[in-house]
């Protein structure tokens, strides 16, 4: 018994444990948006899954394959711990919110590469490439704030999308130097993290879009 | 000419009336929230359709089919006389508030079912096969919604989805008893519907979210 | 080198320049809706995207075809010079109304053809290629609206898609002539532009559904 326990633990590799890592960050940001509006335990659910696999999703269906949630349970039960970790440790939340700042980013950087290599092998062209990246990184998110009935904070606050487009653009531009995936990988992942630290530390902006006069 | 009329009633089978009725009750649904925002008959068509064909046709896509509304224009049709009922028997609607929750419910149960056998006869996992027939049952009335701004009902106030995670599940255990199907779908059916009577009879609720204090 | 641009050039057909034409006013009217939300650059972006590709990508879905924007890079940068076109030249937006709405009008004419060919070429029913002209003309639209967060105008006050719905009839009726398909899609175009025109020159209406009294 004992080894077989040993056995499953040796065989999980590292980029599961920060896909579940970063899942569980994206469950969570959803069953918070959830409690903001007073959803049952059932609505922050699904709230949950949708912000972490909806991005995934989507790419799979513009891909024409069968979407990754459905081949695996662990993104549902990832999300079902995400839950029971809100109800449990609510109060405790804010103090944690550094940890959850860096697992959702580093979440953010493993889902560009996912969703980047996923289309890089199926021949599409560079820029589809890192337009998938980007969706697998943002269109959970996106998803979110549309059940919360909010027009999507992504695109009016936060730098959030231009680190994974620009993770994307390396991902790219490494495959030509024919490093390996696994180093391309963490690069990208890096570069994404750097990125969204240093645009939340400097409070950096996209500009706004001004309105007409008169529309 | 009265034989082929013959001929084709009696080719109806039981579960085309229920899928009927459930279509139209769902339809009906979706009309009048396209009243509550004073939408156009297109707009109510639109909405009727979407909230009674989208959770089948989400469901499709996920598997890889073409969405079944496509290969019978007997959905379309049924919106449509969904939409003339509203507009003339507006005024006796609430009067048929109970014909409404019980076409509804037993609507519910028939999609969870139709659901359900597709992700089964596909081969996917066990809760694959639960989450299918849940997401043909409920996902129609998110869309609706969705389109009608405002936050899916189903995730704050309703037990509405439960009856149909309940009765997923019993469908899939009930299958390794080796029941035949039109068996197993009728007490799948029963048991969505016995669930939501109890829900709604004794105001039952999943518990709320709380939200932490400060986010 | 100015040979190969001369070349280029030539083979630029007249569909493809009605098609960039229509793109370009569905993405300008994202960015417009992004505005008015206060989006930054980014989201502007991705809604004047959505506009422009949503109604055709949802289609290539249920049709199980890979999204055709994902074949060619052309509505990405579509999209890029519509969001410096409006923040260059938003003052005089205004007095461009009029030819925003001639473009609008006639790229609504010419995704209803795309819409109806494709689902054609596949031998769909004749409501189904209907059903998929006018998605491709609307969809982008109703999503737009919905990343806006409001109800989808669509639904409520303007004559927009039934100019698409008859358009496709007459795209389907004319196919039983036989004429040829260059002549057909002129028609088409024709009509959607025409009945569009007569809709928004004499304020013409769909009747608007009444609410039952109590709900």
């Amino acid at each position: 018994m004992t080894e077989y326990v040993f056995e499953f633990i040796r065989q999980i590799r590292f980029v599961e444990i920060i896909e579940f890592i970063g899942t569980f960050a994206f469950a969570i940001s959803g069953v918070r948006g959830a409690a903001t509006k007073k959803c049952d335990w059932f609505g922050a659910f699904v709230l949950g899954f949708v912000t972490a696999v909806g991005g995934g999703t989507f790419r799979d269906l513009l891909l024409g394959m069968t979407p990754f949630w459905m081949l695996n349970s662990i993104y549902l039960w990832c999300t079902f711990f995400s839950l029971l970790f809100y109800i449990f440790l609510r109060e405790h939340l804010n103090q944690l919110n550094s940890f959850f700042f860096w697992s959702d980013s580093i979440g953010l950087g493993l889902f560009v590469v996912v969703g980047a290599e996923k289309a890089m092998l199926l021949g599409y062209d560079t820029w589809v490439i890192v337009v998938m990246g980007t969706i697998t990184a943002v269109f959970g998110g996106i998803i979110r704030d549309i059940l919360l009935n909010k027009v999507p904070r992504i695109f009016k606050r936060e730098i959030y999308a231009s680190p994974c487009i620009v993770g994307g653009i390396f991902f790219v531009i490494l495959q030509v130097f024919n490093f390996n995936l696994p180093f391309i990988s963490a690069i990208t992942i890096g570069i994404v993290v750097l990125l969204r630290f240093v645009a939340v530390r400097w409070d950096l902006q996209i500009p706004k879009l001004k309105s007409e006069k008169t529309l």
